[in-house]
């Protein structure tokens, strides 16, 4: 652990709008920065988690232990909404607290004699559970990197993908797409590459998908679209950013049974075996919301809400644009990924701040392939994404 | 991960009472196996839940990210409830999705390089943990035990309390009381003697107290009340058993920040770490439970919980004791573990559930000092208990 740098990102940055607030006790501080939803959860969802609190106080609504990979209802409807036709049933679900947390089961799957590939950019847990299982060397200040660890990186130069035959080979690829931070999302014949390269490897991707639902255009929503990818990937998602739930706390893992070690031995049952072990599953209320969100009424409410955080990411790409910058993502992604050439991107969010009482979150965080860049979340209340929209336009016009 | 034993010890139970219902597909199975809650949750503590689950549809109410380490009042309540004099604050309470998951998540934290001692009988997921993380050498067919890792036997002819002057120092030490299975709890003066054990050997206790409200007399109900255990202790904790949460998942472990590493660092600085890297926080529909629970018309309705069980466990130790068996624990715990000398816990569990389509637990299942050894839980419908009593009786008269 002590190979860790400072602490991880998202703290790290609560922490500076906590003394940023200190600072200026009066200034209405808009949080642009975590990623964090804020609009309430439909009702059609919370009435189900309301019903199922009260149910757990008779007795034959009670129950106690689930089952460690979720419910079954749950694991037949996740199945049936975002895998049909893609032949991942049930049994190849495992409903979770959150992709976040499978992540580090994930990891522990894996354990600490596998070598890790991230993109670079990427959502730091990847790389921090590594550090923490000790898959990697020591962290090389001059270049910002781990020992150990292969960064992909993606970068407008290559249109966010990289060339696959100048990437080496490692025994774990993390991918996620639409991608958090840049928000780009891959194409089909990109992941096909992808596959493929993992086949040719012998390599398990790790592909988070938690954004999938933001997508607008024909980009896959699941790795599993691409022909081949049972037998080289783990898809991992969550009700986070479709429902609101980051606080109540929901996801899945999709660990398909064709997945197997280059033993032949099954991915899944080493992964049943730690969920079993290490978890005792997902709240039954938030597994309730689950169903709730997957009805046709609860689709209908979550496809509302990520229409409304869209409608966000709109805006501020457009102001962005007409301040003369360079913008990516947005499309397919609640995150904006902001181009700021030759500056660094601590220094950029320390003066969004200073100046505008704005936190965003600085891009070298997600690595050094993100450093020039700020990510601006489209997590917000609509007046508040305006409000931070007419004072960059200040700052920046 | 390819040293573990078979499954996880409660998953192979269900199996084999599923099997059973197989074969047996009319026979009223009674389950006194897996240490399941069965009663209802007090309403005072569901109608707090619904009341939350409702105000997340709201603006004022809906709140997305919570801190990894829990909501600052139930920190608080947990700490002025359960640790008020005993100098352990807020700050040092993690609130997290159940003590299973906190043991896993304290795993990482000492990572791979480090022993452990393990009370024989315990609770397996020390153990199983334990070889995930490599902790440990192969597993020793022979002696049924796992190599680097030390078996502290706790039987009735040590009380259930090990010599310690014959304990090997190791840097971990898992310790439950009221213990999982054997139900003994640690007096006063034993636990002494292992907090001094451990400050003579540097070593950190890991404590799990998920039983303690259970505890009907004297014996301390957290480690803490010993002097000097927060140098030297992390206890963990849960409201599963309490208030019939195993399905809701709500818990808590205390690193006071007075433990430090042998070079000084704070234990609880990297298990804040951890907890930030790999997990998102407890649901916040549950912490509004957890909240409820402490309140004070939420601990009397936990009180009558805990006071239900403890009727059932009256109930199977007099029957056992009726029949001329040697019977432990039960009286600070919702466990009796009834002795069957010289018989395979194995057999004893086939045979009662053959004979009396009764499910229990092996003790032979929570290490090799277990064996000859049954754990019959008390969490059942009262009917049930009584039912499953009779048949006991019929089959051992």
């Amino acid at each position: 652990m002590a190979k860790l740098q400072a602490g991880y990102l998202f703290p790290e940055i609560a922490r500076r709008r906590n003394a940023h607030l200190l600072k200026y006790p009066d200034a209405k501080v808009i949080s642009l920065g975590i990623g964090d939803t804020t609009e309430p959860i439909p009702e059609v969802i919370t009435s189900a988690m309301a019903k199922r609190s009260h149910a757990l106080s008779t007795l034959e609504g009670y129950n106690g232990y689930g089952a460690e990979q979720g419910e079954k209802p749950v694991r037949a409807l996740i199945s049936k909404t975002f895998y049909s036709d893609l032949g991942i049933g049930e049994e190849d679900i495992f409903v979770s607290d959150g992709a976040k947390c499978d992540i580090t089961r994930l990891q522990l799957v894996f354990g600490s004699n596998v070598s890790m590939a991230v993109q670079d950019p990427s959502y730091p847990a990847y790389v921090d559970s590594s550090v923490i299982l000790g898959q990697t060397g020591l962290y090389q200040k001059d270049v910002e990197k781990y020992g150990n660890i292969e960064y992909i990186r993606c970068t407008p130069e290559n249109g966010f993908f990289p060339d696959l035959s100048k990437v080496s080979r490692t025994d774990i690829i993390f991918f996620c797409s639409p991608n958090n931070p840049t928000g780009s999302s891959a194409t089909r014949e990109q992941l096909t590459q992808l596959v493929e390269f993992a086949k040719m490897n012998g390599s398990i991707i790790v592909y988070d998908s938690a954004y999938a639902m933001y997508i607008s255009d024909d980009n896959p929503k699941s790795i599993f679209e691409i022909p081949g990818a049972k037998e080289v990937a783990i898809e991992t998602s969550s009700f986070s950013k479709y429902a609101g739930f980051t606080g109540v706390r929901l996801g899945w893992t999709v660990v398909p049974k064709e997945l197997l070690f280059s033993d032949g031995f099954p991915v899944a049952k080493d992964f049943n075996r730690i969920v079993s072990t290490c978890f005792n599953g997902a709240s039954n209320i938030a597994q309730a919301g689950g169903l709730a969100c997957l009805s046709p009424e609860g689709l209908e409410a979550m496809r509302g809400v990520i229409g409304f955080y869209k409608e966000n990411t709109s805006i501020i790409m457009d102001t962005f644009k007409s301040l003369g910058y360079n913008v990516y993502g947005g499309k397919n992604a609640p995150y904006v990924w902001v181009s700021f050439p030759g500056r660094s991107s601590w220094d950029v969010f320390a003066e969004m701040l200073e100046k505008t009482h704005v936190v965003t979150t600085p891009g070298s965080g997600f690595g050094p392939g993100g450093e020039g860049f700020i990510r601006v979340s489209a997590f917000g209340h609509r007046e508040n994404v305006l409000e931070a929209c007419r004072r960059f336009k200040q700052l920046y016009k």
